[in-house]
């Protein structure tokens, strides 16, 4: 692991790092913030999965999360969206919604993509193990958030692994990917067209085919240009009611898509996993 | 003025705007947050000067101000640095630190600079007439900050404009332009040779030449690349010894000169402007 940067801020340490990644068969650039602690201590980590075009620097820059998290004692790991590089194959006419910065949190089993799209793999497995040796992170303690695709990402994966992440929550997530235009291109350009697999990266699906957790937390803004035709909220809404998991959906009136409305409600995010997080 | 982009954020709206200035002969765009308000209230009005090579987007997406405007019922306005544009005048070769994104708060005097370059009048002038005409704003109660080239302006316009602004702080500013690099290039470029032009744009020198403010407030980070070769705070600490001007300077261990050290101390230093601007 490669230090791009690292920034004081906060008592704590912002960092930017790059690794070779044996997933994605690239260099993988991410960002953790450390807060300030006593040495030896390990800290409980929550995992922020960003949206459509971003890489880890969007959440870094606008996030507003370092003041909480240097309150509250949490690292916050922020991953880039996608492989990026020579040869890393990209959308045919170069999309904002598929290909580079945009690779659905899924592992992709349809050529081109198949050998560098793993970013599911490279999310939950490859980047907690070099986090862990890197960081004074309590690898029991995880949590998981993240907004729009990356919403998507952190619902998709929080259902998947219920005991490793205590705390589940997204901003304006993609919570139904097989029912609206950004899965319906996406989820068969990585993963064909047996919709069996896509069911596994659709939050509403998995929800339907069994998967649980106690709680989840959404913020959604009702001045998103993205509600009704991409996010649609309701059918999470109806999905939990009826396989009885406490679902806070917090409709945020005149708040849009933007990073302006992600930071306004960072701090009721963070705090909300940190009651879980012990 | 035309609304380039409005969003909302922590309860108040961020916008973003375009006019043309009759000062600087040009368009130019500045942001302004107005935090949620009660129908008919005048809010005081904080005024932001950024650093070289910055636009007003910097600070607004870096800085972390909304949420304790948002508390403490502040406007917050951040102009460009330059004018720009067109047929506007720019370093002969392309330098960062002299023309576009470099206007150091000057009315330029020599050519080809003076036509465009007009930002002290365009900060200190047309902007509050506008700002004024616009927003909910109570221009008697105004207070002014900025960072670095920045922190420069506001000192130099606090101190030449005591009655108006009643706040004066800073992050790691130029406190004495006159004496070295940055300055040694601008001042001249701008002004001319004749050094008593120079003086009035520098704050050590107002200082020693009589001007005076009750209480200054500088936060300087400890591991500022810029810190020995183009701050000096040393230098505005003497002067305010010997004038009488309590100066709290805060020397911060381990910051440096990026945003991540800015918003790690807005809080503080809003904070210290509503206390003065009641």
């Amino acid at each position: 692991m490669e230090t791009v940067s690292t920034n004081k801020a906060h008592g704590g340490v912002q960092g930017v790092y790059r690794h070779g990644s044996k997933e994605t068969g690239t260099d993988m650039t991410f960002s953790v913030f450390v807060p300030p602690h006593e040495a030896g201590a390990k800290l409980p980590v929550v995992w922020y999965l960003s949206g459509l075009t971003c890489t880890h620097a969007n959440v870094t820059e606008k996030g507003e999360y370092r003041r909480i998290c240097a309150e509250l004692g949490l690292i916050f790991v922020a991953p880039d969206t996608s492989p990026r590089g020579e040869g890393v194959p990209d959308d045919a006419a170069g999309a904002y919604d598929f290909g580079l910065g945009a690779g659905f949190y899924v592992d992709a089993t349809e050529q081109p993509f198949a050998r560098n799209y793993r970013m599911w793999s490279y999310v939950t497995e490859e980047l907690p193990t070099l986090v862990a040796a890197e960081f004074p992170a309590d690898m029991d303690r995880q949590s998981i958030m993240g907004h729009s695709m990356g919403g998507h990402g952190a619902l998709t994966i929080g259902l998947t692994f219920p005991q490793r992440y205590k705390a589940v929550s997204a901003f304006s997530p993609i919570v139904a990917p097989t029912q609206v235009p950004w899965g319906e291109k996406a989820l068969p350009g990585y993963l064909g067209d047996d919709k069996s697999a896509w069911r596994k990266h659709d939050a509403v699906a998995l929800i339907e085919d069994g998967a649980r957790v106690d709680a989840l937390l959404v913020d959604q803004g009702t001045a998103d240009n993205f509600l009704e035709g991409q996010l649609k909220p309701e059918l999470l809404d109806k999905a939990c009611q009826d396989a009885g998991i406490a679902l806070t959906l917090n409709m945020r009136e005149g708040y849009d898509h933007s990073y302006y409305f992600i930071s306004s409600f960072m701090e009721d995010q963070l705090r909300w996993h940190k009651a879980r997080l012990g």
